[in-house]
């Protein structure tokens, strides 16, 4: 279990706090957690924020009971992702009679596949820490994310993150860093095949993978190879290098969940289509690379050169400009 | 490079020989060579033979030059699939000047998924066998056959299948063995998704994945444990088993295809539909399980009772009895 976890200065606190923390998507995959009490991975990840795309949240004391608003809309308490929400509430509180309103708005689409829980429990944070003026800096608030949800340690920054999966049993050596790189005309493309909440979960995903795939021993491995890649293409902007590295990352994390029992396959028919578009089209040079989470979506990278052709082939593609303002 | 073998009696020989080879489906696969001249495997495979689909072959002597007729016509001897059959003859030639004329009929579509050089080239080896009157026992003609096309080593026997990896470098002990259970209600059914030949052939694709795939490492250990699985499947008549454990195997296949640089995707949309369809009925509680090779064509296992089930769902469905004359 998590321990309760106060300030430096829990009271008093600020009329409210609010903060802004975009969505992120991995480039390298979080997938196994070596404790699930304090979602601590099995690999480290990277990952690429996507700009404006996100949550903000905005916290406030309250009486008598925690309200959560999200979009403007008063959810159920005792619906799941409240009580996850109340829960993670419960390690900052200064009293037991202590409670929040928290009004949190996303301007994407929830469930769409892009993670709302990681710009949720990163704005989250970052709102407490405004809140309780902590000042706490961004390793701790990765810290503080993490404990909501696992890629939320990734979301407490802009550009590109490495998430570092770190040694020690507490997870205080478990935390994001951002990369200080800025690549421009880096583009991204969500293709939305289904708007369908997943069945699976992650975490339940992340589970039975790490105790019935036989592959997956050689994921975390992987992973580390790949980062390593994924650095060096960063570094030295090549393109190729890092889309071809992200896509063969993606698709290595979803072969460890086809053999899973029962096998996990997210994918649709329309999700195999796109790949076949994907290969098809860069098979004519243009260089488009696709990742894809634990959902039927699938996301394009691409550089601005090739934005017409995207526009073109994939006409309900959603185009983020992650270094962009 | 594979020695020229010769038989104990090359001459005389009878006027013609010929011999009838099953096509096989395999229920643990194989996949990856660890020595591709001699087609010898990393790992054990079992399978199951189609009854009456597979291929018959006759062979006679002819003058001046070899020539290879299939399904009737005369196929044109530089081409890839005459130059492999005759580097495969010359195997067998007791004189340079010795050629042979070879008919060969497959009674299911070529290059729909099914392969066609497992019972082409067991088929083969047996007619040899019978042309030459070598009288060899099964082992030795699986091996014969192996020279051909890996897979052809399960094509030699009817029913249950194990094929033996082996250890030695010769691969003197490389063959397959029957394994002798009767599964009368045993039924297969044939969803061709697309009959066009595939561009990245078996030898190519496991080649690719052996030298590129981190998560292959897992595969021939999890193999071996699938056959154990299998073969108490079959003793014990447990479908469940047999076919969970079959779906299991051909997934992780995939799997170790999907991590391989490029990544190797046999599957179209209509694969995954498949799938889905597959398991939406199993969770309905129908006992159906999928098998799948390298190709876009999906086999499911079930039992005789759920025969007018498969009919009706899958319409263009090709059922196999394998146990049944």
């Amino acid at each position: 279990m998590v321990q309760k976890i106060i300030g430096p200065r829990a009271l008093p606190h600020n009329e409210q706090g609010e903060a802004f923390a975009p969505s992120n998507i991995a480039l390298c995959k979080y997938w196994g957690k070596r404790n699930s009490d304090l979602n601590l991975p099995l690999n480290s990840s990277l990952s690429l924020s996507l700009g404006h795309l996100g949550t903000h949240t905005r916290i406030r004391a309250n009486a008598f009971k925690d309200e959560i608003y999200m979009n403007e809309q008063r959810l159920d308490p005792s619906a799941q992702f409240s009580s996850r929400l109340i829960a993670y509430l419960d390690l900052f509180r200064p009293a037991s009679d202590c409670y929040f309103r928290i009004d949190t708005h996303n301007n994407f689409p929830t469930a769409a596949g892009l993670a709302s829980s990681a710009s949720g429990y990163a704005a989250l944070a970052m709102a407490l820490n405004n809140f309780f003026s902590w000042n706490l800096d961004g390793a701790s608030l990765s810290i503080l994310a993490r404990l909501g949800s696992g890629s939320a340690a990734r979301s407490v920054y802009d550009g590109f993150v490495e998430w570092h999966r770190g040694e020690s049993e507490d997870g205080m050596d478990s935390y994001a860093e951002q990369i200080p790189a800025i690549w421009s005309e880096l583009r991204l493309a969500i293709i939305t095949v289904s708007r369908a909440v997943k069945t699976i979960g992650s975490t339940e995903g992340m589970r039975r993978t790490v105790e019935t795939s036989a592959l997956y021993a050689a994921w975390p491995e992987k992973a580390t190879r790949d980062i390593e890649s994924i650095r060096h293409a960063i570094w030295g902007k090549d393109f190729a290098e890092l889309g071809g590295t992200a896509e063969s990352n993606a698709l290595a994390m979803h072969a460890t969940m086809l053999d899973s029992r029962p096998a996990l396959l997210y994918w649709l028919p329309e999700t195999v289509a796109a790949f076949h578009k994907i290969w098809r089209l860069r098979q004519d040079g243009i260089q488009l690379y696709f990742t894809i989470d634990a959902g039927p979506n699938v996301k394009i990278l691409f550089e601005e050169k090739n934005e017409h052709i995207v526009r073109g082939e994939f006409d309900d593609a959603e185009i983020v400009r992650p270094f962009v303002c």
